[in-house]
This record gives C-alpha cells, structure tokens and sequence, in this order.
C-alpha cells in the first residue's frame, strides 16, 4: 500500500494551529480553557469534520474524532496527543502528534485503505501542568488515574476550580463518565518530536519508545520572616529565598550523585513574596519536577530532596510544607505494537532505534487502559518548551508515515 | 513652653491614612501615583490646609505645607518624610514623618508659638524603589542628584516612563524646576519608626541618629538556555535559576564575611522566566541591596559579589548583565541640629541615645542641600515592611514632642 503524506498541508495546519496564542510568534503559549485553547480546539475539529471523521467530547474536554471500520464492534486503534503549550513554548510540543495523527488518517483514507477496526484520533486535555499544576489531566481522568474529587480539588493559581473551569468551557457532566476501561481500544500510539538530542546526534530519523520515564513533582512553600533590607540584621535573618536557593543546589547535587545519565530534576517555578528590592523575602514557593525510568532510584532523589528541606529549614529557621503532586511509576510499551512499528519502518527503509522518553506524556497513562507505543522524531538542538522549538517538515512526515504504517497494520485492512 | 500633642487625633489620622491601600488591611500597599497614592496625598493635603497650612507642590509631586514665620525672608526650618508604601507594608514606615510632623507644627500653633523662620512640612514622593526601581526619587530630584533625564530614564516594569505617570498625575513642567539649593532650607529634620530592635532592646524612647547607611543596589539579569525539565538532561543544562540561587548566597557570604554588624545585603527580587514546572528556567532577574554605614566596606562587599557572578556565569556557562541602579555614599548628620534634639530630649526629661540609621531616608539627599538630624522611635520587634509594622501611640508622642522642641528652637521664636 502506497501512502502519500502531504507534508505541504500538515505544514501550513502547524503554522495554522500556532496562531492560537496569548503571546506573539515564535513563542506559543496556549493554556488549557484560555480563550486560545477553545479556538485551538474549534480550528482542530473542524479539520476533523472535513476529513470525514465524527466527533465526540468527555466530560473534561479529551475529544476524539473516527474514522468508523468496517466492524465497529471491535476495540478501536487510536492515536494522539495534546493541543496545550505552556508559557512561550514551541509550535511541535503535542500538535505533531495531533495534526500528524489526522494526516496519517487522511492519507491511509486516500491511498484507498479501509480498516476493519475503527481508528480514532485523540486530543487530550491539558497535558502540560500550567493550570492546574498536575500534568495529562485528561488522559489521567480517562484511565480512572483521577477520580471525581479532582473536579473540586484541583484549582488554578487563583484557587478557580477545575469543575468552573470545564464547565465554563462547555464540558459537562461528572468527571467519572470519561472513564474508559481496559479494552476499549485495542491498541495506542503517539507520535511526539523527541524533546532531546539523542536522534539528532546520532542522525537516526525515528526512535520506537519502549519505556516513559516515572515523573514525580512537588511544591515547597518556605515561610520565613520578612522585614526591611536595610535595618534587619543579619543574624536575625530567616530569608525564605536564601533557604529556597540552597534546596534548589541540593536537588541539583542529589541528581547529580545518582552517577546516572536518565535522572533529571528541575526547579521550574520560583515564586518570592513580598519581591521588592528593599524587603527580605518572606514567602518563596518552589515547584520541583524529578524524573527517571527507575523509580526507585527517582524516589531516593526525592528522598535526599526531603533530608534538604528538612535542614535548610532547621539551619535557617524557616518553616517549610512539602506537598508531594503527582508520583507516577514508568510505562513500558507493548513488544507487540512496538514490532509493528519497526515493520513499517523496515517496509519504508526507514532507519530506526529503541529508546527510552525522559519526558512524560499522555502514553504513559494510556498504557493503563491499552497497549502503547511511541514514535519519536528529531528536533533541531534537542530544544522543546522554548519558541526555537523545530521539526523538519521532513522528519514530520517520516514519522506520520511510519505512524500511518503502525495503524493500518494494527487496524487491519477489510 | 508648653507643648500638648494630641495623640489620639494622630492616631486616627495614621489609620485613616492606612485605608488609602490597594490591598486589605492590616497590609498596606501604596505605590506612588497609583489611585491609592493619589487619593492619600489628597487626604494629608486637606489635614495640612485644616491646620492653616498653605501648600505648593513641584514637578514630581513633593509637596509642601508652610507655616509661614514673622521673618519669611529667612530660609525655613522644614520636616517631613513619605507616604508611599512597598508591596504589603504596614502603616507607620514614612508615614509618621508626615502625619507626626503635621501634629507637631499644630501643636506648636496651639502652644501659642509664633516662628521667626517658616515651618515646611515636606511630603516625598517614592521614597521607596517600587515603582521605579530607585529609592528616594523625589528628594533625589529635590537637591539635584538625579536631573532631568531621570524623565525619560526612569521606568517602571511596563516600560512606562517616570514623565508619563507624574504627567498623568497632574505634575507639570520641568524635572529640573524641582531642585532647590544649599541655603533654601536653614534646617531638614526628619521622624521616623527605627525599623530596627536597638531602641527596644535597650528599652530607649529615643534615638537621634547620627548617620545614615550608605545604600547601593543592582540589578543582574541572567540569562542560560530553557527546555523541558524531562527531557533535558543535566550535563546540557544552563540553568539561570541554579544560577541565581548561587549568586544569592554568594551575596550573602560575602556580607558575613566582613564580620561588621552594620553591613547588611539583601536579595529581595527574584522573577523567574519562563516559571512553570516542566521547563528549565532560561532567565532570571535579581534586585539586590547592600548597605553599609562604612562605604568602603560596602564597596567590597559588591566587588565580591561581582566575582562570584563573573565564576558562576563562567561555570554555568550562563550570560550576566549587571546593572548599578543607585551607590550612594552615607550621609552625616548636623551636630548643631542633633544638639538642638538632644536639648529638647533633656527640657522633657525623655531619655535618648545616638544611633546610626541602617535604613536610608529621605534625609540621606536632603543632607546635601542642608543640615539634616533624624529621630528615630521604637517600632515593636524591630519589624517593618511588614503588615504587623506597629509604633505604639506612646512612642508617636513622644517622638513628635521632641520633633515639636527641636523645630521651635531652630526656627526661633518671635
């Protein structure tokens, strides 16, 4: 079977998609339920519709578009990604795996393939945390990971809760009906430019994922005492922000001490209250992201974090609450999906290499609920969350082809 | 003479004064021109002219209150302080200044005093760097150590210049008609809470100060490269917050470091880009304040600072700019002056000692135009720019009784 991908289209759908955004090109920065993430979302459907596809909406806002097989009744194939960017991302994070995943259905479509099971495209809510400070929301609804108390407990900086915030965007119904079980779908693949460096340094054009990282992130409120730069002497000094400092070293010093290349810990987000020149901080929230294929060795990262906390916060006087916000274990993909993807590469002289995802996505709660596997594409300097963010419209269509081959063969010909 | 001070009308007056606050109380927040600053400079003004007060305001909006003397030729003897208040700040920091002085010139009034010299009470604008980013800014225009390119120079975090926001807040004409020279005033004299422990802990009314700190604050922008928390892997990062949190606690070695009591340095902006979770943080931007009442040591203490910024960008592999916003040198205050308190401690038998100021005042410019002497009164723990700030109306009193002695004696009674 012959299938044509039309790069020039998918191009001009990803500059199209781009647009919707809270700040100016090159940067994109699209948060979920913000009036750009709505019109996103609008922009996506309608080229759903126009490929023929029908629609459907869970109660969080995950949509999903089908081509329907020729035998409905059986457990469809999906695949997709996500829409939302964080604050002055790139234009491939997600929407590769969107627009490439519609592409690859409109191509298989027109190459005159029909399948037996049907193919779904999925568009997940809220991967990125920037809302509501928790990562694949929707895709951890789905799996029954969250249950309904999310709707309440979790809230935005402003403490507006998650219920408001769907329901305002026309979401409705209880969070539980978005559940889907195991065997709802047969099998999941996403396709995702890679986020690091590893394709391009080795000039590989795909890689097959056959594990995701085990992310677990925290946020650290300090609270110290404040008081005035000039006339508050040193000794009687309790500085949130010189105590947030030393954590933030001693999180980079116990990832350093694992030894071990896949361990990776960030502090993103700093925030210093009251944050004038002439005041000592008073207040400073950390959030912290930690991440490895080994959990257990992520855990003692996060182990060595806690010992600092407690510390630094002795030492300096200062009191510290740690709210530990997601902890999730790694996923490994299926041997089988993962062997027809080489297929399609091997069918289409497509070199490829295994290989593991540091980042998190939406497959890694979907594994849940169905088989998963992974493609990933080079992107250029292995940069991703900034606006230099790029992927060769080449690399692009090797990899929906590739993806297009995986899902024909999975939803098998009629 | 007999000198009643009306402690419970200045009380009132301190806490109507505190309700013109752009957040809840007991917090106050009052950035020059804002509609609060507005509305509060509306509200001393309407005291002063209840009082009989007549007012002229310049062209960055210090404001004057004169009692004109029998001798209106003779320079007059002035006092005063600022209204402004940092982002969630109490009630007393500036504000005892103005509202004690006003109480002072009435209660010299109902004394039935009549002054030789003219009694000016002065109201600053922006003492504090908040929304300019430089401290003392109307008294630093006032004795001409900031001219009239400070107009267009002088922005605030929008971009939005010092001439459109005093423009807007009805102030005219020229930066440079603001100034005033050595002779305009006989004498400056200012009250203000200690900000500090000493008087507490010593269990002193009263302090006269006898110096004011040298202040010099800078900006430092960092600037490394962003990307995903998972999928950047710590061997390629250059992570500006990491950064930052070094150069923080470089600072604050250094201060140590000098062994001296009176050297004091603060790290009190810290703003994180792009501040989310999952991505690496590629800029931060540092306000810093280092202040000392020997310059030279202070001086060192920013040279090392300096160098730990030069080591830990050349580690990091991370770009610094640094910029000096203000390095002023310390001000000295009048022995003639401080000896006119000293006398009007002593007719009252109020106990005092002399002190040196860790904060700066206005007072620090307004000591090159003429001589200066500051009082200082007990705030309880030493805490200011804080909501819980707090004078008691006893130590308002009291100092407003000597602020009343020292401004009859110099300017002379008929």
């Amino acid at each position: 079977m012959d299938v044509n991908i039309n790069s020039a289209r998918l191009s001009a759908e990803l500059e199209s998609l781009a647009t919707f955004s809270s700040v100016p090109a090159p940067a994109v920065t699209r948060v979920v339920f913000s009036e750009e993430d709505l019109r996103a979302r609008a922009y996506v459907k309608r080229l759903c519709l126009e490929a023929g596809l029908s629609i459907r909406e869970d109660s969080v806002g995950n949509t999903f578009a089908r081509w329907t097989g020729s035998d409905p009744q059986l457990p469809a194939v999906a695949t997709g990604s996500h829409i939302d960017a964080i604050p002055h991302a790139g234009r491939y994070d997600g929407t590769v795996g969107v627009l490439g995943g519609l592409e690859a259905i409109r191509a298989l479509h027109d190459s005159g393939f029909r399948p037996r099971r049907s193919i779904e495209l999925v568009l997940f809510t809220a991967e990125e945390p920037t809302r509501f400070g928790i990562g694949c929301l929707g895709s951890r609804i789905l799996c029954g990971s969250l249950d309904g108390a999310a709707d309440e407990a979790l809230r935005d900086s402003q403490g507006q809760r998650l219920r408001e915030w769907r329901t305002a965007a026309g979401y409705r119904g209880q969070l539980s009906t978005a559940r889907l079980d195991w065997g709802h779908y047969a099998a999941f693949l996403e396709l995702h430019i890679e986020q690091g460096r590893l394709l391009e340094q080795e000039g590989v054009p795909l890689g097959l994922v056959t594990a995701i990282a085990a992310p677990a992130s925290l946020r650290i409120e300090l609270e110290g005492d404040g008081g005035h730069a000039g006339a508050l002497l040193m000794p009687d000094r309790h500085d949130a922000f010189l105590a947030a400092s030393e954590i933030a070293l001693a999180l980079e010093a116990a990832v350093k001490a694992t030894g071990a290349i896949d361990t990776v810990g960030t502090t993103g987000v700093c925030e210093v209250f009251p944050c004038a020149i002439n005041s000592v901080p008073s207040r400073v929230k950390l959030e912290v992201d930690v991440r490895d294929i080994d959990e257990a060795r992520r855990d003692g990262v996060l182990a060595a974090l806690s010992t600092a906390c407690e510390r630094v916060a002795r030492q300096r006087g200062i009191r510290v609450r740690t709210q530990l916000l997601n902890s999730d274990p790694p996923a490994h993909c299926s041997p089988e999906l993962l062997a027809a993807l080489a297929s399609a590469c091997d069918q289409r002289w497509i070199a490829h290499r295994r290989m593991v995802s540091r980042a998190y996505h939406d497959s890694l709660f979907m594994a849940r609920i169905a088989p998963v596997a992974m493609l990933f594409i080079p992107c250029r300097n292995g940069v991703s969350h900034r606006p230099d963010e790029y992927a060769s419209p080449e690399a692009i269509a090797t990899g929906v082809a590739v993806l297009a081959g995986g899902l024909s063969a999975l939803a098998d010909t009629i």
